[in-house]
């Protein structure tokens, strides 16, 4: 979101922020407090969870090396919607969000980023509703491991899942019995797991099953 | 989004606005094509369509009076997510997208404005994950009659569904014969339907069953 900015818009940002690393399993910020800073993920993962009315825990989003949360909370001026915990030591780019709200109106370039970005992260939410709505939980976990692909030209693709599968059965909206029961059907299109190692022998088969979206965004 | 603005500053924008009136099943803009516009429902409503890869159509959401869509795709500079499609005669404000954007830069109050529309639109789509994600389709259901009350002090209620229900089925995530499973279901907690009537005759309970968040954010 802040890469390239010119030099003294950097500066600028960076008079507002400050880098805190945050050990595994910590807290980074809790939902319904009043949002104070985005988050920027600069080394690390961070599990974005909503807490239901009864109690039970939602993944909504794990946010990976580059990613951020807190965007839509701090330009709202609203509570967080989500708890942030570290799934693994994170250093974290805290950005003060009233003084990033005075900045972007005094700097035309942060203000482009900072729109562009609530835009991506709103069409990425889209496209999860998509996702949840229209796959099944075995088609929704072939397009997650499809996005896992980095060697696009090949036919055949081996990888470690980023994170658990406790994690990742949250991610896709399921219980983690319906995880097992999802790699399992997608034996049937050549996708084989060895704990958290995947080989993909046949990514156009798999792609036939899952129907992942047409032009994937990059967001 | 645009309600008391500063005279001039809703002078400048409805310069660069126009008032169109789509008739009942008309498409307002397509997905897939670049945008062009942010669409505000003065009058009528709209189902926001986003169509898979195989064809399959999934409703987004469906706007009201007052909602409002593309805001994201002309921010972002991106083409529209979905196909909005008017569902009954639609009266729609349209704002030139990039004139929006040359304006946001001159005019705080309405950047203001856009960036809060944004992290709200960005919020609402973090609660429909959280709901596809934890709730039942019953709860889901429960959950949206429950929005649709507008006396909050009593304990019963009774309304019109304010679209059909293949729609409702559509936005709610599931095929109809499950949402007619749904209504039945919600029958011992208190919910009566004929066909587009609904009375809640016990709003404690069906809060108790459906689980809705717990404090409502006007999103």
């Amino acid at each position: 979101m802040f890469g390239d900015l010119p030099a003294e818009t950097a500066q600028r940002l960076a008079r507002v922020s400050r880098v805190a690393v945050f050990p595994s399993g910590a807290s980074i910020c809790q939902q319904g407090d009043t949002a104070s800073d985005l988050f920027l993920v600069l080394d690390g993962q961070v599990s974005l969870l909503n807490t239901t009315a009864n109690g039970e825990s939602i993944v909504v989003e794990v946010i990976q090396n580059g990613g951020h949360f807190g965007l839509a909370a701090v330009l709202a001026r609203l509570p967080y919607l989500a708890t942030a915990r570290a799934n693994a030591q994170s250093r974290i780019l805290m950005v003060d969000g009233n003084q990033l709200l005075d900045l972007v109106h005094t700097e035309p370039t942060l203000l482009s980023r900072i729109i562009r970005a609530e835009a991506l992260d709103f069409r990425s939410m889209v496209q999860q509703i998509c996702d949840l709505k229209f796959r099944t939980t075995s088609q929704r976990l072939g397009c997650y491991l499809l996005t896992l692909v980095s060697e696009q030209v090949q036919n055949s693709a081996s990888f470690k899942l980023p994170f658990d599968k406790r994690l990742l059965a949250g991610r896709l909206g399921c219980r983690q019995e319906n995880l097992s029961r999802a790699f399992a059907a997608l034996r049937s299109v050549g996708v084989e797991t060895h704990g958290a190692s995947v080989i993909l022998h046949d990514i156009a088969r798999l792609r036939e099953y899952s129907l992942p979206d047409e032009a994937p965004e990059a967001v």
